[in-house]
Order: C-alpha cells, then structure tokens, then sequence
C-alpha cells in the first residue's frame, strides 16, 4: 500500500510520500514513489504513485524516455503547459495499459496505477492533477486544493480540517506530517522514510527535498505531541450525562 | 453505508449504529441498525448489522422466527452461552446464503452482511463477537476489545486511542460518538440518527437505549469542542523549521 498527499497552495506546491512498498505482508520493501523532472527555473513537475509497483514504474520509465526523443511526441521537457503534461503521464498510463493490462488480467490482478502530478511552467501558476489507471485525470480547484492516493482515509479529516489554498507551506507540510502519522499508525503498509517536497511559486524548481528517515527529532516530537493533545482534548469533552 | 462500532468494557458493553441505508447516492433511507433481544435479567443480545439490507434483515427474521419453535433448534432464548448464541447468528446468516446467495451473484451483488453481536446471559461475563458473512466470527479479547463494521477508518484511530477495558461506560460512548461523528463528516452515507445502547454488566438487560438525532444539543456540542480542540491542537504543533 502507499500513501500520498498533494497540496497546492498560493505559495506553491506540498507533496509527500510514504516509501513502503508490498506484495502481500511478508513481503516488504522500500520504493521511492516521488519522481521529479526538472528545468530548474523554467519548469519542475513532482509525481507521486501508487498502485502496483511494475506499472508505477513502467509509466515513469516511458516519460523520462520519452525526453530523449528530442522531435518525437509530446513530451514533459516540450509541453507549453500544465494541462498537456497531465496529458503526457495519462498517455503513458494508457500505454502501459496497453502493454500490459490483458497479461495481468490472466492472474486477476487488477491494472492499479494512481498518479499525482503537481508542477509549474513558467507563464503559468503552479497547478496539481490526479490522474487516473484509465489516463483520465483531475485538476485540483479552489475548493478542493488537494488530492491523495492510495490508503487516504485515516489521515483525510486532518487534512479536511486545517488545510486552505491560503496555508503557509510550514502549515500544509505539518498537516501532510499529522496525516501521514495517523496513517502509519493504522496501516502496516504505509511507512517510513517519509519524503517531502515542496516547490514555492514561480520558483518553478523543486524548493526543497527532505527525507524524514525513522527516528527523525521533528516528526517524532509531532507524533507525541498531537498524540498528548488529542488524548487531552478527548478528556476536556463532558462526558455524557443521560448515561 | 453503515457505521457500527461495538465496545466490551469490564463495566459493559457499548454499542453505537448510525442509520442511514443507501442503494447508490441518490437513494438514501434510515433504516434502524440496531436489534435487541432480551429476557430482561437473564439474557440480553444486542445486534448490529452492516452489508446488504435485505440480507441482514432475513438474518433477524431468522433469529426471531426461531424463538417460536418451542422445542426446535438452539435459538437465542435457549441457548447456553453467547459462543452459542454466535453460532446462531452464524447459523443464520448461512442458511441465508444458502437461500439467497447464487440468485445475487447472477446480478453481480456480492453477499455482503456483517454482524457485531454483544450480551450477556447470567453465569457468563458480558461477550462481544463479529460475525462475518460466512457465518464464521472471532470474539472480542483483553486486548482488542472492540469491533467495527461498515465504513471503519476514519472513526478508528480516536477508539485506539482512547478506549481501554477497564474505560467507564460514558467514556466509551462519548469516544463512539466522536468516532462516529469524524465517519459523518467524512462519508455521506452514514448519517443520524444515532442508536447508542449500553448493558450494564451483571445487569443481563438493556441498561440505556438513546436515539441521537439530528439537532440533539449534546451531540452538537461534542463535535463543535472536539473540531475546535484539533485545530487549537494543530496550531500549537511547531512549524517545521527547514522549511
């Protein structure tokens, strides 16, 4: 399993990832599910996956050959805008599907390939899509600034709560963390190193990459705080008292 | 959808149902979720039920019917203890799937019922199950003492937290409700009203039977502290500072 967090903000771009990949529970490893394309200053797109692995990869694999091909097809290195690079990385879903989608359905595995893409290129505001295993895909709007992937539920009332397109870039980070935290304590696939990016609008490069290893300080003094405070809170409610 | 969360406490047990039923998201009904059996004193059984309704439905009919053959079969009223009164719950929901089973599947419904069942008959302490849809069910333990059924996530990572066995009765309600409210906010289709039923240890009868609905003034004031205690609680979490 995986999960993801995209936030797009007035002040840029917040994604983060979990990095635990698995094949069944005896069987788990560490993937990176944060890809990043780049002409730092003129254009940066961020791809988070989740789905199954072999076909995360073969679609990030197609895009990045696809820069290589300098007259060939559309690709994210030559597309004017942010609509046409959703296009590109629905197109290489498509093409993997294509590839590979009637093998897997021999063994009944499902075609499971979910992918944010969130960027800038300059002319243009920083912009954040869902694309879906079909290619099809959404853009993230002033109501619905966000969008994730893979295990979304534990950690999405937080996420609900605090996060507005006007949040400081610190805030929606310290919310993808809390939501992240609720997440891995529900799901044993989900899990650390944590990587989180931010890209600040008209940066149009990635502003900044860190990776929150185990035993990070920040995370864990977040953790027990929020874990302190909701049990706090809980106990401030009145009890009852028709019981 | 459905949201049911059942506790077993060494004070009792808790049960908390919405009531919403939906055929899709344009045919939205309230169906109650919660039945009770009971020989006040003696023995008492609480059911709630997830899945299709007609499924769970024939499941208590089942159940009931069987209280009217004196001499017939193990039912709820005769059975000696609740291991027994689980197997009739099981037993009732595979003679419904040997009914109904193969005409759903020729629709493509899957047979899709699931039923938390707590009591108590005197001589035993108060027992929680979960019975699954085919028929088979685990008990609730000192360690896991609760069960959920229907749409779980989002309610569980504040139960975790905050309900243990030896919790009292109106601690265990009031996490159920902010449980239940943080599933509301998140899935449309669980909705009020709200049946939560406590028993009372040693008490073999239903202890409270409340109905929360829609306006109930201490809902209302449960889900307005608990939203402004988690933004408060967010706020007061350090910013990253490599950001």
């Amino acid at each position: 399993m995986t999960y993801c967090v995209g936030m797009l903000l007035d002040a840029g771009l917040v994604m983060l990832a979990d990095s635990r990949t698995n094949a069944g529970v005896d069987n788990i490893s560490t993937f990176r599910k944060v890809h990043i394309i780049e002409r730092p200053g003129e254009r940066v797109f961020v791809l988070m996956t989740a789905g199954n692995l072999s076909l995360s990869q073969a679609v990030i694999s197609l895009l990045h050959e696809a820069l290589e091909v300098p007259e060939g097809q559309p690709n994210l290195h030559n597309v004017a805008n942010m609509f046409e690079a959703a296009r590109c990385v629905g197109d290489a879903t498509r093409a993997v599907h294509r590839r590979d989608a009637a093998s897997l359905e021999a063994f009944k595995i499902e075609f499971n390939v979910s992918i944010i893409l969130g960027g800038q290129i300059r002319g243009e505001p920083p912009r954040l899509f869902n694309v879906y295993p079909a290619g099809n895909f959404v853009e993230a709007t002033e109501e619905t600034c966000y969008f994730q992937i893979g295990e979304f539920k534990y950690g999405k009332p937080i996420i609900d709560r605090v996060v507005t397109r006007d949040a400081r870039l610190q805030r929606a980070a310290k919310a993808g963390l809390v939501s992240m935290d609720s997440t891995i304590r529900s799901n044993l696939t989900v899990g650390m190193p944590i990587d989180v990016v931010t890209v600040k609008t008209d940066e149009c490069r990635v502003s900044s990459h860190v990776v929150i290893e185990p035993g990070n300080e920040y995370f864990g003094l977040i953790r027990n705080r929020w874990s302190e405070a909701l049990i706090q809170a809980f106990r401030d409610l009145p009890d009852p008292d028709w019981l």
